[in-house]
């Protein structure tokens, strides 16, 4: 017996499923690069035991809780802590029973598909989670994660990741990262220079937030002079613990170039308490060209991760704080918004530039085009709610005719819930056999490009687009 | 022989083909909940014969009259009356020929689905319109027209109809929904309330239908606290007969909850002639947050259509009024426009909105990120120029990932046509068939689970979005 | 062997399939329409020897140029002359490698198929480009292109061209139109009116260019009365060349209806060095409206390509001008923007308008609702980016059930490749007849309808759309 579906995404017409089989197993084996996501990287420093299932499935998985708190479920029965520190469910069965009573919300999206591949993949379980099965699903994964085998470590190893890339702030001070690469264990485990906290003037605590930045690096960050030197003091402390990368969640994807006069006269205005929204928008866009400008001298890859409209609910921020699953997308222009850095350094040597969306309108229209012409720009796999079969589909479908495969960068997992790599990268490896498939079943490609895409889209395209 | 393929709407593939087969033969066979639409009472009040074919199935449809006037016919030449009362085409078999003459511009579009559909299963015609047939399908339309089994009520029962509801403006005194109640035929017709009469500034006789609402409901609705006052008089009149739901048409889908001086300034403003394009717009705006509150006090569920640019050419709107083919949809904004309401009531317990779109690229960048955590969002099935197989099949690849089936609303006809109702809940089924035996076929949902959600997205998802 | 499968862009469903090549064996009899392109009339009036491989697939074609540039190949290297007048490669057969070296970057794209089809079928090559096979493939067309039955009246001849519109622009003298018109070749070549260079007062040049109209025209284009006369008088020289056409490329669709004496002042304005980006936008809006009334006059069919933002980045405009790769379109919009001139004109009979787009988003949403209304608007088919397999289907998915199928304004290449246009239109039939075979299947459309329809998509609606 088996949750899960051999063949599950596939198409149905039976040449081309065969043809997806045969690309797949080749795709199956390759180890897996995570250039891109946020787990966490104490686990693998200190590679202790998850606590229970409730806390490895359901009250970090921001995906899981939106989908519960949309039809009822308090979030503080999913044991999400309050800010005001008054009192949330602390029973993770109790937790986990909430949840499987839900299941059956999440037929026909990825969360179910990522649970179902971490339950038989990981854990062994081959009954569907459901009001019946929560209790002796829990056990059997509490069961596991009390052994040795279940650590993080262990998990790593087994999951094959030949290298795992977390995601830190400016304020961090990359420690578990130093025992990480102090320890005995070899899993390769980076690091990622995400400076928004010292780069959005409406980031919480930003001007606290400058200060500490300073004190950390050795740099007076008040000053626009030092505080670009603690920036590239920073960005070195991180390429030092393996970064090859840089990454910027922006509400839009605005860049700007502005004259040193004017730069220094905004960074000026931005210190000051009450930024207006224009002001705190021009300083993030100019902040993307100046990142751009140092990416030339060190070489890091930029991120862009635009459009996320969040924390939507205030009364939410207020009482749980950000990523509650209250980040919503909105329309986003790139083709305006990104010409100010590419007039300046677009033809740069050297420089890369991996674009992300929310708003897949721009694929075809905006995003396909300009990686088809810019030198410096790769389009990254589908990000977020659209990190799904149908998602991966329409990239493929929407920006390869422009833009080609070779200005793609691979995939990224992006994920907080660290028994999920497997699962999406799965999900990936399907879906381009899948897309491949169909190509050459109807004469857009020869059966061995397709064998040779298979191989760059899960494996090289990674490793090139992030210098790994 | 037949005018439709028993198989249509399913895909090619031979196993998907079975199983959306056997999901359809469950769903053919459950009673309709049309929760919302636009037919008239009259014909089940008074229960008259529908006069001809042209009157059935031309004159009042306005995607019929729409695409033959694309096409040089002009609207008098289809018995559309002029608002300056010139005559128009009054003999009905000419326009019907009109119509056979052009019936080859409706294929591939719903139109020709939704025709074929009746002129089979309700009249039993075998033969495809055409000039030749025309005359012919005309007089057996007419002979079934003139017999007692084909009057409005007798066609409601055999369409299989549970429940079946109508809009009716805040100027309507509801006396064919009185009527229907109060006689002896157990057919379930309810009402709907919409507003827009007397919540839109723009909306043609504003001034003069503020004050004819007042008397009608006995307020002065000339007054901020009286105009409140008059609607919840009027919305529990609705609830008398029936109504289960409010609807608002507005050009967005903006909403504001300004203070309640702004509120009352801006009231003045738009009871004077001449009201600006701004003010019109936010006292609508403010009038859905007002509504969302009536809500919570009176349980009605809303619905919010936004997005149509209506009477798109003037000179028309001049010489034929609204609702003649002239209304365009546009780029719609949902993540700001709905803040503001969603601030204020979008998490109070019991408020239930269902949201409604004329741009497509929402769904999966907006609407169900939206739907999938806000507990009182819902969304509608595809409207308007997008209820069709195509727009349907898209909304299911668009949304489901993100939001689920359940928060999703079940299916509305929304007809103006009643013939059309079986035919479009057919298409419906046809659809999430289909979408249903794909996801199972590329291991994306257990068979058990596709039959739950097949009985859930045709009848149950409704009856409960709309609390039926 | 051969480098094409027989049944490429064919579904994979063996009925659908079966179906598909026996709508595809019908279209491929029939002559090519080419109503819109951008070949030059010197080829047919000269009727010289193409002079090497790759002056006719690379250096001129810039989805190839944009693919290698983006993936780091100069410019200068393809041979693509800078304005400065330096140096650039001049050695055909070492622009020729870097094309076969970097062959593998259009898997999946257009390009491929095209450049493929043209191989194979103009020049009768069997094996794919690549590093190995350059040189081979370069000798091969070299010494069919010495031959004379690979001069361009023949190859005219041997596509089985019917008729090919070129596009000259209001300094043009049209005198190889004269040429070909007054030579004992019978082939069928046609001129386009395509007036921005004086219609678009951010045209570089824009002040010179309205001198040199006036004078080649024989009226005083500084003055509006005069604008206008030689605007008409040069329309007329046009249609004396074939021309059924007029072409306006501007960066949106925004059309205006201003009073004599607004667009006096506007004409003046422009006509000032410095204009402003309104002025000017508001001037091209005025002058689509202009061009409609002269279309009234004088029935030319106009054709408007909007949504291009040219020329993105500065410093690749300064060294290697216009239409190198660096146009990327932009969102939109048609509801709003063309009102103006609809209300002014759009009921007119006699009025032909077809619409393209580069922002997908207005298919379903915009372009199709219109078309599906307005008599005198017809859609064009994708365009562009969208000029390809994956394209032409979400056009007719996104298009069809609105507009139907005779709204819409069959094929067209638009290239300035000549030896792509058998290849595309090979394409465009290849997918309407999947497109077809997939409505039958489906039970959406009769098998009759469907043959009747691929030849009115492959054949009779472009000479119906653009009066030919």
């Amino acid at each position: 017996m088996s949750l899960l579906d051999d063949d599950r995404l596939f198409p149905a017409d039976p040449r081309t499923r065969d043809l997806s089989r045969a690309l797949y197993a080749q795709a199956r084996e390759l180890p897996i690069i995570s250039p891109h996501g946020h787990t966490q990287p104490v686990w693998f420093a200190q590679n202790e035991a998850f606590p229970n299932p409730a806390e490895l499935f359901v009250t970090p998985d921001h995906y899981v809780c939106r989908m519960l708190f949309s039809q009822g479920v308090r979030l503080e029965d999913l044991g999400i802590n309050r800010l005001d520190g008054s009192p949330v469910e602390s029973d993770p069965r109790a937790i986990w029973r909430r949840f499987a009573d839900h299941y059956y919300l999440f037929r026909g999206t990825p969360s179910q598909m990522w649970v179902d591949y971490s339950f038989e993949h990981v854990f062994g379980i081959t009954t569907p989670l459901g009001p019946e099965t929560a209790d002796q699903i829990y056990d059997q994964i509490a069961e596991c994660l009390a052994k040795p085998e279940f650590r993080p470590r262990a998990l790593f190893d087994r999951f094959n990741i030949e290298l795992l890339a977390t995601t830190e702030g400016p304020l961090d001070t990359l420690e578990h990262h130093d025992t990480i690469q102090a320890s005995d264990w070899d899993g390769r485990v980076i690091t990622t220079y995400r400076p928004d906290a010292v780069v959005d003037p409406q980031a919480r605590g930003f001007l606290d937030n400058l200060d500490r930045f300073g004190a950390l690096v050795g740099e007076d960050a008040t000053t626009w002079d030092g505080y670009l030197a603690a920036h590239r003091k920073h960005r070195a402390e991180f390429k030092k613990r393996g970064a090859t990368a840089t990454d910027h969640g922006h509400p839009s994807a605005q860049t700007a170039d502005l004259s040193d006069a004017e730069v220094r006269a905004l960074f000026d205005r931005v210190r000051q308490p009450g930024v207006s929204a224009e002001d705190a928008e021009l300083f993030r866009a100019q902040m993307l060209t100046e990142m751009a400008r140092m990416s030339l001298d060190d070489g890091l890859v930029m991120q862009i991760h635009p459009g996320s409209r969040r924390n939507h609910h205030a009364g939410m921020f207020d009482a749980f704080g950000p990523d509650k699953g209250f980040d919503i997308p909105g329309r986003t222009d790139y083709v305006s918004a990104l010409r100010p850095l590419l007039q300046a350094v677009g033809l740069e040597p050297g420089l890369q530039i991996i674009l992300f969306t929310l708003d897949e309108t721009s694929y075809s229209r905006e995003l396909a085009p300009l990686a088809g012409v810019y030198p410096c720009l790769k389009l990254g796999p589908p990000w977020w709610f659209f990190d799904s079969a149908e998602g991966m589909m329409r990239f493929r479908q929407l920006a390869t005719e422009t833009a080609g495969f070779y200005n793609t960068a691979g995939f990224n997992d992006d994920t907080r819930a660290f028994c999920s790599i497997p699962a999406r990268h799965d999900v990936a490896r399907r879906v381009d056999s899948a897309y491949l498939a169909d190509l050459v079943v109807t004469g857009r490609l020869r059966e061995g490009e397709a064998f040779e895409l298979i191989h760059d889209l899960t494996y090289s395209l990674a490793k090139k687009a992030y210098r790994l």
